[in-house]
């Protein structure tokens, strides 16, 4: 069963104006909504509580707790369902801030610090990054499912059969978590493919079922080096997606082991890495 | 005259397989190259001379002094030329790193406030941020060009004729500053809709030829709030893209009096806001 859908509408109707071959109507245009949402942490520090925002996304309202805690895990904030003690969003319907309440145990300066040395990391004078001195190096694929090429050829149409608001927009990215044996488990749709893609992570933490190391993960945009590292953060061997690839999330991808797929339509796609997981 | 390709490449050739109907074979794919880029400051503050990191950013490589200023203006850092008194790049070819060396009249601090400001503002208890609570009220577009319908269909052919490594890698927004006669006046592509759009507007503002108010921006991508509000900042009164448009890019280009254009594709298009500045 798919998780339910939001009280909040994450499509929003204007009155616009199209312009076919010169002649003009008004119609009511269905957009996806883009709202700030502020991430806010409640920790401790040396025996005394704190609370700081971590982070504002843009996003498209919905799953907001799901969205926090994903966000968390992916981004290395922390590494458990126990990490988290609540969440809540503050406020009023339509609030844009979420308030997560963190175990004593998670050491959150300990992980702003981490962040801060990833953005001043040097190699030598002039700063230089690569892929090696990305500080998630414990980080590694794990040996995940065995999958055919007839299981990645039918993904697409199971995503389009499912992904209702993009339809309706042409404005949101979806993450799917997809069974070896073909079922679809949950999917979430964002305006930002990182949001969706923490959405969907959030949505397992939340439930228990965790990490993601049976099943894969399919979206349909383009596969960013973020997407991979957040997927591997959720302990999922194999990412696919509609759209191209970097350059960066297949460095990232062969050097941690896991399947990376793109192009993923019309029944074909290319194995960036990992292929020993793909029987064709 | 477009402006000269950069000396990095910003794209990268990776040896994979395609699995096409069952069948493999191996072939070598053109990838787009994602690498973080650190944009460091050197400012004054209070008689001292301070250094320090104002983003990283995954981009792809190549006009890193255009994609500075350009985010630099479109961030609201500096709002003229004179502002940057020099932009270099650390260290060796290839490095991710550029400095720029701002006139001491600019106020960083200033900057990092109304940015915290941004982040931490709250209505009531919650915290709900809206557009009305966005702290650039000042911007509003500027009178621009009337356009004709014609000119707005002929801008996918534009684009596509000159965007280059997006036919290669399938990974790469384009954007284009195009004049009411037709032509195209520079075009720049990145992994990043935002950066390719910062990259724009640095060079112009390098260039001296700023703002960008007789001309439109074309882009490839969707349109979301960031690139409505990075082209405001920037001068410019009409952005058009091939893409979707979100809620809040079509709110606030209402709000300020910016035609906002999207789908413009197969001779049509949808116009969103600002449409006295063209006639169907």
């Amino acid at each position: 069963m798919l998780p339910a859908a939001s009280p909040q509408s994450s499509t929003r109707p204007f009155r616009v104006r199209r312009i076919d071959a010169g002649s003009s109507s008004s119609f009511t245009d269905v957009v996806a909504v883009e709202e700030p949402l502020e991430i806010r942490l409640a920790y401790s520090f040396k025996s005394t509580r704190r609370i700081e925002s971590a982070a504002v996304t843009m996003r498209t309202p919905g799953e907001e707790r799901e969205l926090a805690a994903g966000f968390l895990l992916s981004e290395g904030v922390i590494d458990k369902p126990a990490d988290i003690l609540e969440i809540r969003m503050l406020g009023s319907t339509g609030c844009n801030e979420v308030l997560v309440e963190l175990s004593p145990d998670v050491d959150v300066e300990d992980w702003r610090l981490r962040r801060s040395t990833l953005l001043t990391s040097a190699c030598g004078l002039c700063g230089k990054r690569t892929v090696d001195s990305i500080p998630v190096s414990s980080m590694k694929a794990g040996e995940g499912p065995r999958l055919s090429s007839e299981f990645i050829n039918r993904l697409p149409a199971l995503l389009s059969g499912h992904q209702a608001d993009f339809s309706k927009t042409g404005g949101l990215h979806a993450a799917a978590l997809v069974r070896p044996d073909g079922k679809l488990e949950a999917l979430f749709e964002d305006i930002g493919r990182h949001n969706a893609l923490d959405k969907l992570i959030g949505h397992r933490l939340l439930a228990g079922r965790f990490p993601l190391s049976g099943a894969i993960i399919f979206m349909s945009s383009r596969g960013s080096f973020e997407l991979v590292q957040k997927s591997l953060a959720a302990g999922c061997s194999v990412l696919a997606t509609i759209g191209a690839p970097s350059s960066l999330a297949i460095e990232f991808a062969r050097d941690r082991g896991q399947t990376l797929i793109g192009f993923v339509r019309d029944r074909h796609f290319n194995l960036y890495s990992g292929e020993w997981r793909i029987d064709s």
